[in-house]
């Protein structure tokens, strides 16, 4: 028997660790950046969240795995709970100074999303959700509305560090600004997830990786949002965290959104 | 003789106090949502803080003149000094719970950008630029960095909410993602100028209006970065106010950008 509640205030904890970790590399501005093969940033705060992170994980759950864009174990070989982290969301964002930035923790077992912390420092938002108990924003729970027409419905999305296939995105791009209100490209999916929970957004799509969405998808499904795909999955990521063609949105607008992005 | 230091200090007194106007609507969710001819949302705030503005200019210079989305006087009726202002520069924003919204004032004077203050309450950030004597945010200097490859260029950039002549716009997005290290769209005008004043975006691209740029260009110009045109001015606005085709960026990037986001 999983005790949700100790996992949950677990998560919490090392989520707002992180964030003072992320705010204090701002305010002494001591970061390095590089950049990874695909030209993806990373800096130091990064590696050093990152490392935090699993040294907390691995002594309080010795027996869990963790999975992040540094450690990626085969899934496969156990049923141990699954640890899915991003140490920050947004990294483009956090070097150059801006405040949607986010640390995404969440939690996946046997084949399910079970928890999901998603904490933006800078904006001193701390989202969290356990399945089948709601989302929340810095306790306060979180209720998507679900009267809105798609022209008036704000999306938000992001693009793919490797710039190749963008045709199809560009269609995305333009067949949303046709029949949607506006496009929104703030830079940390965990973080828009999150604002599709709280209704600052109506729809988010993009591919992303597992540890972007398994935190905000669970986040966005607790507060009413439907958590769906807007074309095919072909990554071997398992479903509950595989962010391939992630379409998270208000229900009524589902079927539309998935017409307005299918540019086959 | 002008004198600026009572100038600004006006500018800065009521883009606060409009400020809080907008932090007590948001507060008390005390506002309602309408929408123009050409589907622009409008709320009730956006009218009120119009209105606050209109009056505190009218009683404290009554001979100078105003223009804003609500009043278009002659300009070439009179030499008098020309205010410029967005009451909520990010209205969608604004609606939907956002922090990135800014009141945006500005002042012409003889076909020059004079002064120009853009606050945004919900960030704590209050801009400022007088011609001549540098830009500031909450009091502390900015200067732009040249130092960027276009590569790692942060661009911000927004879309017209008439939904015709998408194509040069979506080209205009493809080539920025194919060669820019990503594209931001951030949904404020005012604000997304003072961030590249202050570094946080590497340029921004867009035709606004007059009371979306009269601000914040003065105040990019003068933490040091290039204001410019991609494409041409088919408007009738003074130039200085005028905010077809606008480029602002850091000055090494200008010339490359330039070729960027032509199109045709």
């Amino acid at each position: 028997m999983v005790n949700t509640d100790s996992l949950l205030e677990f998560a919490k904890h090392i989520a707002n660790q992180a964030g003072v970790m992320m705010s204090d590399a701002r305010d002494s501005n001591r970061f390095s950046e590089d950049y990874k093969a695909d030209h993806e940033l990373v800096t130091s705060t990064d590696l050093a969240i990152d490392h935090y992170l699993c040294q907390q994980i691995a002594i309080a759950y010795p027996d869990h795995q963790i999975l992040s864009e540094e450690s990626s174990p085969d899934l496969s070989l156990s049923d141990a709970p699954v640890w899915v982290i991003d140490p920050i969301d947004g990294t483009v964002n956090f070097a150059h100074g801006h405040k949607h930035v986010a640390i995404s923790i969440g939690l996946y077992v046997e084949g399910q999303r079970l928890l999901g912390v998603v904490n933006a420092p800078f904006l001193q938002e701390c989202y969290w959700a356990v399945k089948g108990q709601g989302a929340y924003l810095n306790g306060k729970r979180l209720h998507v509305a679900d009267k809105v027409a798609l022209r008036n419905a704000l999306v938000a999305t992001g693009f793919p560090y490797q710039k190749n296939a963008l045709d199809k995105l560009i269609k995305r791009v333009s067949n949303v600004l046709s029949q949607c209100q506006d496009i929104r490209r703030n830079g940390s999916a965990a973080l828009d997830l999150c604002w599709v929970a709280s209704g600052r957004l109506q729809a988010y799509y993009e591919s992303v990786k597992p540890w972007d969405m398994a935190a905000g998808a669970l986040i966005a499904a607790e507060a009413g949002a439907q958590v769906g795909r807007y074309d095919v999955v072909s990554s071997t990521w398992p479903l509950a965290i595989n962010g391939d063609s992630l379409l998270v949105c208000r229900p009524s607008l589902y079927d539309q959104l998935v017409q307005v992005l299918c540019v086959d």
